[in-house]
């Protein structure tokens, strides 16, 4: 099947291996008319650009995207925009010695079991390199929801042990350490927990956390295609997420319908506003005009130089110590990923929500 | 758009009000020559029929299905099958003095702004009487699981602040007591906070444990459809759930990776086990071979009777007291709604797995 | 897979075999806010039905719709509407002779042989039965065009021999013969021809055409969705249907640029008119705001009560003269067919369209 | 919407303007295991390659495809296939002219009245270049279906008035002339024709036929997704085709029951072989076994030197000659592409076909 492909207006189609001559993807459906140049996409990928701090991998990579169709004289034209990203530092080589066995906490083996083959170059497409397509995408994506007064606030919520608690909050710190987290003293103890992480050879995980700000009440298609079951699927779709909670999440598990339900209060323009925000900003899995808020829980990084037990391809046990490069945590290169997968999903839900009522295409057509 | 149907090979189309004349669901590509009745469909809706404790809405409902079409002397043609149930307990006046305001947490709102209309009566498509459709296409989904080895349990993790440990997990308990809870004494301590919650007129939320034993490795379909974000998709599409989590889920965001990862041992047969399985039975998306792990997070049911604040129809303020037949808690009855989106998520994948090989295509048309 | 799904907005399920409990359809994306009724369902129903002329089968059905959800005082709610009607006629008994052999020009056959088993009552799916849920569902299709100001007339443009030329068409004759011709004279030589026909226990097709007014310029999604390529398979996925041309079609192959091209004139307004409309209203699958003009080829009725060789269930030779109740024609209720594909089709594209303009989507959020 | 997507499980996503920087296509869902090689690509771009005889147009371009994705030592691996087409010989001067105003018969006009603006170079997506993407995607579905054993072979019919009956076929012929018609005689005829109208500086159009051997009984999907119904818009999705027939087509339209019914006899192996092929090698939308034969009707190339009246941006009468390079006939280098989305859609259906029973699910899982 094509798993590969996302969206029911807003599709969009990645390709590309890790150690492939280049990774991209296609965008149709975009609506015309919408400003796009190669600077608007080139700031999102530099986000998730590898060797940019002692946290993430040196492999280097300018990561430079091209737009090779849909746009004309600096706008969407309707027909499908094609971007890629050439593949520079791929050394195969470093892959050789692992080409042999298993490696633990990745796909070698599940995509063998699938696919009857192996291409040991990296892991081929459950490589995180597969995400550039994402986040280029997404940067289209965005662009559009900003044009429309959405925007979007993503950054890592806890590292490791190190969390940031609701109230310390600030949104500009966040481009203000490598980690991307919204409290200067939370991001310091977080680098010295990810020195030790490293200095043992480990690697850790954490938690990115996303609020959508300006999105109309209204979008999101029930029952099946619910705003959070839509998220939910575009977050878990990332490699490393092993959870996804919107609101409270978990919590409210934990809570009584009292506590849990959102007041409503006149906003005085004959509309409503809610008192509190523990739905995250869904009800029936439609958004409610309050911020849409919702969390990532990210595994540590399965490259680790740590000696691990595993399998050889002939079926004998043996050990493994991955030398290669990679990120002792992905949370920092996974915020901008989570947020191009919420940009996506959101404008392709927007875009759908334009065809629900005969009003809406009364207006369209008048 | 269509929001009510869900699958690419096994596709469901659900239908149906609260307080309509039935509701129903039309599965097409359900593989001919599967072996099917009303009986089978029928225990899975008797799992979630109300009235059955004093733990559940007392509305009354036989919930007597009819297959309607695609199924000739007792087993399936690969036609569409039509399975429609009769509403029959539906009073329209309970809903009257509901109609003039918004519930909090529910959807009254966030449909009104949708579709610029109110369907007062009960909830429309936003009520649990919707997962009628789902429950019954689970059921002919488990069935055709069941066919190829695969079974789902599922139970109650936690109701409120009541929770069963791992270690005390007793699959023969879950049908023991009307919680669905795998621990006699964890049910006995839930059944007595639900007691005090309904003497407060409040409610409470809990935990779903879903655990699938028998899938193959290589089910899961990379990038975007991804095992984990189609089962993530289908469970957050069930009204009340606001987590969901595989594996160690969000424990694994504070974990390392030499902890998290689970290490590889040969099986003796020239196949990989797994020492652990914080991972929950997916790498990269895809099955490991081991068991699908996974936890949906429910919030407690809206519908309460505490004075609640809200807006009326006129955007002014008021206070709402729900009278109506109400569950306190949804978790027991969310068990086989989780379950069904379990089977329908797994065997919709399995399926199209069947066409991700050179040496499948030519098995089938040898 | 799950062929019985059509649309990628207005999205339609269908369903029921000829000798089952009845047939439906669900229809999933209407927009909320129209107008709908029964009644607008059941004056298509009454356009298919069969037993109202000698030249359609006797079988008698009253074919009384029932919408079963998603219309709410009179109009849709945005939520799936399930439309139902009872199978009244159906004697099991006709089809015990045909279940031990296959009919020519049926697809008993292909259906074994997709399916691996034999549903011998009436051809189940492969009826024409099976096209009472796509007439309903057209019904409200055709109901969300009227709304935008579109209309579809549709007619027999030949029968057997008897053709109407271009110039001899006149609307108001179509529904004051059985036949469904634009042509008073040529519908009596059209009944001639059947009598002789059916007296030769033979039946015979004919040719239906289809004009739609109305419909605004931008219509249709390049480059693999476009107007005619959906229209021509919806019209092809009609069981009879061998044929489909749009404005001159294969007579166009013939024709030269010079001719062919139909030449743009102003309309006086700043916008375009056509001068001729060989190309049937579409250029590059959009629609140019010319009539959409398109032709369906339908096969003679394979039920015939000449003998006819063919092999029965052990693969041995054997005659068959099919005595059942048959058209001898199929053309004048395949016109409502017809129609109610074009309506599904169009409504889908009308849908689709409206996601298509950053200032379309401004109108509609503003 | 996403228009330039095609395909259930074999999904492609075409991409590209005519004076763009390059063309190309993803195809997500091939399964994995096909042996395939850019060579394998490049035998079918050549055959659509312009300037390779005097009746196709001069621009020059090698079309040389590049694999980017997808392929490991010599295998499709599973993942998604990018391949790309450099542009080389786009010169947007030669359409500043045109820019000014619509050309009769092209999409000019109505892709600026779905979009809101105007590429004027080369037609952008409505160019006949955007066929390179169809045409690469089509050679690896025409390598799957050799490895099954369906083949396909192409023709013209007929080129303007010059037509070749049933019983002058030669398919030795087809590749020796320019024009691939199968037969000398009507090929030098059609040459004549052709020099004719080019010095008249008009165009025409012509017949193109196909004819499916090898295909198993039992694939296409009912009700909607027919095998007919699914090549019907696979074929009226390319550019310049005005009408598809399946078997007998328009014909039967005129035949009777006793005539287009194809008798069935045993084939001596317990199996059915037609005595006929009236149909076209399906029932029902299914296919029977029998060779799956039809014809596109392919109007005339629009661009001719004749002049022509049309509309200026500005809404002003006008008149247009075009002169830059263009095809006297588009019908020689359709062939392939007419073709290429056979292939698509014969594989798709091919893939999907495999869970549609449950001795197939067995014989994958056993």
């Amino acid at each position: 099947m094509a798993g590969s492909n996302l969206g029911t207006i807003l599709k969009i189609s990645t390709w590309g291996e890790s150690h492939g001559k280049a990774v991209g993807v296609v965008i149709d459906g975009c609506p015309a008319g919408l400003s796009l140049c190669e600077e608007d996409i080139q700031v999102f990928l530099d986000r998730r650009k590898p060797g940019t701090s002692p946290y993430s991998t040196p492999r280097s990579e300018s990561d430079t995207v091209q737009i090779l169709s849909g746009v004309f004289e600096g706008a969407t034209t309707g027909t499908p925009i094609s971007l890629l990203v050439q593949n520079e530092d791929y050394k195969s080589e470093d892959y050789d010695e692992i080409s042999s066995c298993y490696r633990p906490g990745h796909a070698d083996y599940t995509y063998e079991a699938k696919y009857g083959i192996r291409d040991p170059r990296g892991g081929g497409r459950s490589s995180g390199r597969e995400t550039v397509g994402r986040v280029a995408a997404g940067a289209v994506a965005s662009k559009l929801l900003a044009e429309m007064g959405v925007s979007i606030l993503t950054y890592a919520k806890s590292i490791g042990p190190v969390s940031v608690s609701d109230d310390e909050i600030d949104p500009d710190e966040i481009t203000k350490n490598p980690l991307g987290m919204p409290s200067a003293s939370a991001a310091k103890k977080a680098m010295e927990y990810l020195d030790a992480c490293r200095e043992k050879q480990d690697s850790c995980g954490g938690v990115v956390e996303c609020v959508v700000t300006g999105l109309p009440a209204g979008i999101g298609e029930p029952v099946f295609d619910k705003l959070d079951a839509d998220l939910a699927k575009a977050i878990l779709s990332i490699g490393a997420v092993k959870g996804f909670e919107i609101g409270d999440g978990f919590t409210a598990a934990k809570s009584t319908g009292s506590k849990n339900n959102d007041a409503f209060l006149p906003d005085g323009e004959g509309r409503l506003i809610k008192e509190t925000n523990h739905a995250g900003g869904t009800l029936g899995g439609i958004s409610d005009g309050s911020p849409v808020l919702f969390r990532a829980a990210i595994k540590p990084t399965p490259s680790i130089g740590i000696t691990q037990q595993t399998v050889d391809k002939n079926g004998q046990p043996t050990d493994i110590e991955i030398t290669g490069r990679h990120d002792p945590v992905i949370v920092p290169r996974a915020i901008v990923v989570v947020e191009a997968m919420t940009a996506l999903t959101l404008a392709d839900l927007l875009l759908l929500n334009t065809s629900s009522r005969m009003d809406y295409l009364k207006k369209v057509y008048e």
